[in-house]
């Protein structure tokens, strides 16, 4: 496995680093870890999956405020006027009516209550620095660092053809409607990583630039990673959640 | 199991708050953790010592940072002259002679490369990502939580009195001279955690910031929980090392 450290050292090709990029996203991307996999394969308790709902709701929850964040840091209206978008995917009309109120419902749906999931307070303490990790990011690294960051977007469409056929077949209690939230992401994840991409490859535009960018997307995806693995060792073994964590019912 | 979240609902006296504060500790410290278990009861593997000591790094080189943006909030002379001492501790005279060249050797000692284990780029994400939030923490909180989540002081002579001993005694590639760094702390810490006390206990005198003082000690507390849990993740059991993170010799 390539750690991709010095992948851009003697600078590379605009068609080269989207090649790393996507190797990136093939080798680093959290449709690789175990958690993910026990999902699709019809593993997970429901105690499981309700935990990954729970910590998820604090990574939805955070999106459009490091969206906002990269906003407020683009000098350029056009590049705003677009990446405004995600601010209005995620929040919606109202702020309830958008991808974070789909995601509520996911949780609601699972037998979570809705003002536990809103209030974050039951999720990973590691849920919460990795949360944070992401809009440290984006609020302190070069505006094009955190554009990168955004890019595991590439991948998700990947994540969620797996996730859901497999969620709807695998557990009964999971219905579509629970799952309404990944409806829309494909095309939004498309549209939105697709203007990031091409963003970065025309700003990436120096060695050093090419391998920041890189590093940011290894960055995102170790967030990814990281959260899966602490609701692995929190959820999928006896005897391993945090103190003052979700604990699902039945479990002492 | 108390979570500390109502403990100051109606305000407490100053020795009500300090028992508090020291239940949190009994409660929630890190030496109730698995992984500190494992390690006194000499159960640890060499790689997983290793392990122990090259992310702890990170968390060591972080304090004067934090302690340095804790110095820069406060506005009166005689806290920042009592506060300056513990980068001073830290950094020593010339910037590799305190506590951070201290938990260097430890580390080195340990058959770990010098330079590997100050690049950082080995830690695990966990590692990284608990780390910044103790830098955030200390930037964006108020004056008063930033010292109250010092407090796992008050603490740390409990943990390294059971700590060294241990592993001098089940671990025979261990000596006194690997942990050196633990020689001098024990007294540090009663200085620095007594001042912060103090501090904490005078200045918390709303029922509000009473819950705010133990709430950052909770933080603390989750934080370092969080460190040992990604060790116990990634080292503890087969096969969970994240990507591009410290494998041991012999580990695939």
């Amino acid at each position: 496995m390539s750690d991709f450290r010095d992948a851009a050292r003697n600078g590379l090709s605009t068609a080269e680093l989207e090649t790393v990029l996507r190797e990136v996203g093939a080798e680093r991307y959290h449709n690789r870890h175990p958690y993910h996999h026990r999902m699709t394969g019809g593993d997970l308790s429901k105690g499981e999956l309700q935990a990954w709902a729970l910590n998820r709701y604090c990574y939805q929850a955070v999106i459009p405020r490091k969206d906002a964040m990269i906003l407020a840091r683009a000098e350029d209206p056009a590049f705003r006027a677009q990446w405004r978008k995600r601010i209005e995917d995620h929040d919606g009309e109202d702020g309830w009516s958008g991808g974070i109120a789909r995601w509520l419902h996911l949780a609601t749906s699972l037998g979570l209550d809705a003002e536990a999931v809103k209030s974050e307070r039951l999720a990973l303490p590691a849920t919460r620095f990795a949360v944070g990790a992401y809009l440290s990011f984006c609020t302190n690294r070069p505006l094009l660092d955190a554009v990168a960051s955004s890019l595991t977007e590439l991948f998700s469409p990947i994540i969620i053809g797996e996730r859901v056929p497999a969620m709807l077949a695998r557990y009964d209690y999971v219905t579509e409607d629970t799952l309404a939230y990944f409806t829309r992401r494909p095309e939004q994840a498309s549209r939105d990583s697709g203007f990031a991409l091409a963003y970065v490859l025309k700003h990436a535009d120096t060695a050093e630039r090419q391998q920041a960018v890189i590093d940011a997307l290894v960055f995102k995806c170790d967030l990814l990673w990281a959260m899966l693995d602490a609701l692995q060792h929190a959820y999928g073994e006896a005897g391993n959640i945090p103190p003052g964590t979700f604990r699902p019912e039945g479990v002492r």
